[in-house]
Order: C-alpha cells, then sequence, then structure tokens
C-alpha cells in the first residue's frame, strides 16, 4: 500500500513512516517543518536531539535499506497538495499536519486564528484535492478524544443512538472541546464528515488519546528517535513530569489533579494507525475509531513518574499549582473504544514500563532539559490577557548552554 | 441602548439599523460591501435598487431625523475591530458580518476555504476584542438553523436533556450541516460557546430560519429598501420563485419539493433581534435561539407563490429539474421555537400577504430582474466539478440593459 503521511516530521508522523517501511509499505513524507520552528518561537527544543529531515531520511536508509520519499510544502497551498496526489496517486492518506498545541492556540487572538484557519484550510485543501485527483484513497485524521470533553454520560466512537421526546435517531455525539486548537479538530471531523457524504470519499477519523513514548522498537538508531516535547505549550503532562523528576524540580499537577483522560502508548498508535490502514473505510463511509487503551487521572501519571523515578535513584515531590486552564477538575468519563479491538489491536505496552523507557532516554539526554529548564513553568492562561507578553520574555531570554554536547541537531538547524 | 451591527449594509442588516433608530436605540454599523461584489462576481445585483451606502446615511438622516454612525472595514483585521469597539464601546454587537451563501461556498475549493476562513476569523476577533474593551456587552450572533441538518427527532434551541446507557446530561444538540457554508456557522456557533463559559460573556446564538420579504412599516422610503437577492447564489428558493413568475418563466422546484425549513419574515425577523437584545443573556450564558415561525415544504413556497401571482394576472407553471444540492428530500422536520415567545415574541406578518407585498415591489422592478435573468438557473453542483467555470462563463457573459432606469444605484457604484 503507498501512504502519504503528512507532517511526517512530528511526533507521531516519523515513528509511522518507519514502522509503515518496516513492514513493507511504500511511504511518502509531507511537511513544512513548522513544528520545529513554533518549538523555537516559545523559546523550547525536544528533549531528544532530532535530525534534520534529509539525516533522518539518511539513516532510514541505511538502517532499514529502504527510501522514504518526501515533499517539503505546506498544506496552506492547494496546487502543493493537488500537485504532491498528482504525482504520488497514494492509497491512503494520513493527515496529521495541524497545529497540535492547545495551549499554544490559548496564547492570544493570532494563535487561535492560526490554529483554526490552518487546521481548516489544510483539511479542505486535502479533501478537494482528494476528490479531484484520487477519490478512492482512504484517508485517515488525525482527531483527538478532547473533542468530545467531559460529558456525564458513556463516550460512543462518534455516533450514537438515542430517543428524544418519543422518538430515534441515531446522531453524531456533540462536541464540547476545551480549548481553540481541540474545537479546530471538531471542526475538522464536521468538514471530513460532510465530504465523505458528499464525494463518497473513504474516511477514518481518529479520537486520538494523549500518546507517551519516545522510541519503537523500530526506532533502533538515534538518529530514528522522534521528538519529545517537555515544554508547557507543546509538551503533554507525563513529558513535564518525567522532565521535572529527571531536572529535580517538583513535579506540578494543576489543580486538584482528578482530571482523566485517556492515553495510549507510541508503539500501540502506530499499530492502530497501521491497522486502520489495512481495513480501509467503505466509499461514503466516515468512521470513528476512539483511540487509546486506558484513562489516567493526573493524579495517577504523577504518582507513576514519582515511582518510577525512585527507581532512577531520582526524588520527586509533587505540588499543586492554580490549573491554568479552564477544565472540570472532577468528572464521569467513560468513553467506548471497541472498534480497533475489533480490528485487530492488543495492546502491547504498559504504562510504567514505557515511562521507565522515557526516564532512560532522557537521562542521557538531560543536558538538553536542563538547558531549558525554564519553559516548564505555565506562562499561558487560558482566561488571562498575559500570556504573550510572558511567552515573548522567554523566548527573548538567554538560555544557559546544554552541559552535554548535543552532536545530531538543533531545531536552529532545520533544513531550509 | 447602543447597538453594533456587523453587516450593516446587508439584507438584516440594514434594516435592524433602522428599526433600531426608529425605536430610540442608538445604532453604529460596520460593513466591508463585500456582499455588494460577491454579488456582481457571480453577475447578478439586488432586485430592488439599493442606494450607496453614504445615500442610506442621509436618508436616515432625513427620514428618521437620526444619525447612523458608520465605520467601513473588515472584521478580518483584528485592529480595525479592536478600534471600533474601543471608540463605541457599545452595550450589544449583532454579528451579521459573514459569507452567507451556501452555493456560494460550494463553487470551488477557494470559496469553501474562503466562507469557512473569513467567518471564523471575523468571530474569532470580535470574541477577543469583546473580551479586551467591552466583556460586559452582549454579542447576538446570525447563526442558522441549517447548523442542525434534519434529524428524525425534534430539533430543541441548542442543548438536549437526554439519557444515555442509564446516565443523563445536558448536552449541544448535534449539529449536521449540509454545505460549507452551514458547516462554518456550526463552528462559530462552538467558538461563542467556548468564550461565552471561558471569559464569562454573555452571548444569544440566534438559529435563524429562512427570512422573506423586502420591506418593513420602517422602510418607508425608496432609499429605504434593503437588497432582494433573486440568482441561484444568494437569492433563496422563495426568492428565485417570484422572480420566475415576474418574468413569466417556470418556477423551478428542485427534486420532489419534500425538502421543509423554517421560515419568518424580515419584519418579524427584527422584531426577534429587538427582543434579544432588549434581554440580553446573563454574563457566562451561552443563550440559543431557534427563530422561525413556520415550516413550509419548497412545494407549499412554489403553491403559494403561483396563487399569488395568479392574483397579479401572471401564470405562472411548476417543474421539478433535478436538486443540485445534497440533502434528504423528504424528512421528519420538527423545530421547537419557545423562548423568543417566551420574551414576547408576537408573529405579525403572514406569507401571503409578505408575498403579495414582494410581488409589488418586484413588478415595479421588472427590469432589473429581467436584466439579469440569466442568473436563475443553477450552475453550482454540490457533487461535481464544472461550478466554477459555469460561473466564470456566467460573470463574463454581457447581460442585456435594464428596460427600466435604475436610478439610485447599482453594486458597480458602491462608495470605495
Amino acid at each position: 500500500m503507498k501512504v502519504l503521511i503528512t507532517g511526517v516530521d512530528g511526533y507521531s508522523g516519523w515513528p509511522l513512516a518507519v514502522h509503515l517501511l518496516k513492514r513493507d509499505h511504500d511511504v511518502v513524507g509531507v511537511d513544512n517543518f513548522v513544528t520545529r520552528r513554533r518549538v523555537r518561537e516559545v523559546g523550547s527544543w525536544s528533549g531528544t536531539p532530532i535530525a534534520p529531515f534529509p539525516r533522518r531520511q539518511a539513516a532510514v536508509r541505511e538502517v532499514l535499506g529502504k527510501e522514504l520519499r518526501f515533499h517539503k510544502g505546506d498544506l496552506q497551498d492547494f496546487d502543493f497538495v493537488r500537485g504532491v496526489l498528482e504525482q504520488e496517486r497514494p492509497d491512503a492518506i494520513v493527515h496529521l499536519a495541524e497545529q497540535r498545541s492547545a495551549p499554544y492556540s490559548m496564547i492570544d487572538v493570532h494563535h487561535a486564528v492560526a490554529t483554526q484557519v490552518e487546521n481548516l484550510t489544510g483539511t479542505l485543501h486535502l479533501l478537494y484535492a482528494m476528490r479531484s485527483v484520487c477519490p478512492d484513497a482512504h484517508l485517515v485524521k488525525m482527531g483527538t478524544m478532547g473533542e468530545y470533553g467531559t460529558p456525564n454520560v458513556d463516550i460512543p466512537e462518534g455516533f450514537f443512538d438515542i430517543e428524544y421526546q418519543g422518538r430515534r435517531d441515531r446522531l453524531p455525539f456533540p462536541r464540547q472541546a476545551g480549548s481553540w486548537y481541540h474545537w479546530s479538530k471538531v471542526f475538522d471531523s464536521g468538514d471530513v464528515m460532510f465530504a465523505t457524504s458528499l464525494w463518497k470519499l473513504r474516511s477514518t477519523d481518529v479520537m486520538q488519546g494523549v500518546i507517551y513514548g519516545v522510541r519503537t522498537p523500530d526506532l533502533t538508531d538515534r538518529r530514528l528517535l522522534t521528538r519529545f516535547d517537555f515544554d508547557e505549550t507543546w509538551g503533554t503532562a507525563l513529558n513535564r513530569f518525567i522532565a521535572q523528576a529527571v531536572l529535580g524540580l517538583p513535579i506540578t499537577v494543576y489543580g486538584r489533579g482528578e482530571q482523566r483522560r485517556g492515553f495510549i502508548a507510541l508503539e500501540d498508535s502506530m499499530q492502530s494507525l497501521r491497522l486502520a490502514l489495512e481495513h480501509p473505510a467503505e466509499p461514503g463511509e466516515y468512521r470513528v475509531l476512539n483511540q487509546f487503551d486506558a484513562a489516567y487521572s493526573v493524579n495517577e501519571l504523577a504518582e507513576v513518574t514519582r515511582r518510577i523515578a525512585a527507581e532512577f535513584g531520582l526524588t520527586a515531590t509533587i505540588e499543586h499549582p492554580p490549573d491554568p486552564r479552564v477544565e472540570a477538575e472532577e468528572h464521569y468519563y467513560h468513553p467506548i473504544h471497541d472498534r480497533l479491538t475489533a480490528l485487530g489491536y492488543r495492546r502491547t505496552r504498559e504504562l510504567d514500563e514505557v515511562v521507565r523507557e522515557i526516564f532512560r532516554d532522557l537521562l542521557r539526554y538531560r543536558g538538553r532539559l536542563a538547558a531549558k529548564r525554564h519553559v516548564l513553568a505555565p506562562t499561558v492562561q487560558w482566561r488571562a490577557d498575559e500570556s504573550r507578553s510572558a511567552l515573548a520574555a522567554r523566548s527573548a531570554a538567554p538560555s544557559a548552554k546544554p552541559a552535554e554536547p548535543a552532536p545530531s541537531d538543533e531545531p536552529s538547524r532545520t533544513p531550509a
């Protein structure tokens, strides 16, 4: 199968490309490297050194003996998108090229608009290009479990059968997102659902839980590592906790820490995406998969981090500063996730072992975390106006030299 | 009360300004005249001659003895939006400045993107500007009944109480829109709902039915008339039917004509908006009002048109060409609309009398319709690729001279 991955340079896109190549799929990548630039914008970098893209391609060639073809370009440019599809005629497209940070979208009005406009435009361009070039291709689009919010009822996979005022229908499950970013994913879901019905496309919308982990068994070479974001804007809570523990800082759980979310290990997320690709949706089918395998509260993640830290001789304390987000701190959370299992999905990784693996990797790159330790504290406030100036001050601030040389790469050396 | 109306030069915006001024509210308008330009883009114009904006203002001054202040500018420019709010400090904002045509959004990828991007960006800019300048102002935003689609259950006003898998919650009613335009309104609703909860704004989201009519009792002067769009892109089905009957053309009902939608007379829509303004939402309240007072099928509208045409000595026949849209032709349709009644709304106009009034106005401007009769046929196809070239051919085609001089205005004489 020939798979086009948009956002191939990103956290999921990169290991997915390697995962599919190793399983003898043909892979073509697209990226504009905007995430590398935007992580730099907030004064941070990847905790793991990530190689410039040509070195990543070279590593794939050497380690796997495979060629990863690549088109540098922006999904905001419709002619570029159509041109790539015309040249490549993929069987499937995995669309990961979106602004993916909730805090980034909350910085100010311009970041809010950029997030929603770019995500919507890229998806619409892809949909129209697919319609005219490869209407039989299968679109696998990345949504997020965050689209559903935290309703007081079970969360089905996309649609639910309801009875209301004595009549019945099968309807899209209501979305209640919690950031401009999460709303942008809701909007994308609407557009993909509509285009699928309009033009009889094949689509799978993956409501993805939070992914954790920095390597898969395929990423055997140092140059094959994927990125690890730990700053408050681009990193997840778990990533921040582990970085804090590695640096000997207190683990900061915002608010009471009872917020629950769905999680999945990086490797199992790759398994899920491959299963979705190998079992495509039917023409006209808009299929929604809830992709996670366990729900944890923020407190549980902090506890796991503290426990595994101790195995490495690190003593971590847990603090509870106020939550900068606007979200329910205690809530019911029971999303259903049966469809991937029906496609053959089996969980292969447990939280503990993956957290242990992340500690091992990060201890090796401790200097990179230490150099950017100032990016761990929250500056983006969901309700207040000061996010932008705080961030501006941060990116202007001189940062300490990394304690260890970072041989391969640095975001600023991204190929132009 | 000081009310800012964005899109004050438009079909609803203009009569709303006059309606509020007559009732001693202070009104400030904003517009960028893009609708006049875009109607010209598809080769059409308003069936009623609409005066250039400065002449509209002069008429308000003479007829009402009131001043309608105006800011020319674009909601895509955040500094403009914030500047207007800082200068005017309105008590309420009625946000009508959106691309409002479903067929226009379906022309091609660029019209799809422009519709969603502009509508989202304008609304986000307004929300952020309100937050920083006038967080206590009341936002009345125009949504559409089309956001709900045609589910097989009753349609509540925005939210519904459901039981699912043995648990209960009050959730947003699922949206299933039928064009990129309608989806853009769904997206706006999400953003307004989120901002309202985030920043404790006051907001009313008006799920508006199709409005009909070309005058209100306030529009007593020829220069005060509002626009009447009859072309396939900007006009409603009812407008097209009446224009066809006036020109002696067959009335074209797409498909079987059993599609049902909610309708409200222009004058009663003004009454509704005023009631919403005079009873503002509470801080943090996102209030949804379904604004229509009767549901009609397309066949019923065609029949009314034929019956009233006969009163004017016009013989109209009804034809059923294929539906260029993708929509259910037969469906359940029972939306609830109690909230406006609770605020004091009473229907004052009946369909028959308003249709009669439209006939009277259009017979006077028959030459303007005749000059653009080629814009009545559908060229925008929901499923096909040819919309754009058909439209391009149309706007390039020379159109006949109007049979009657159009003394006041023409879109091309819009003030620069």
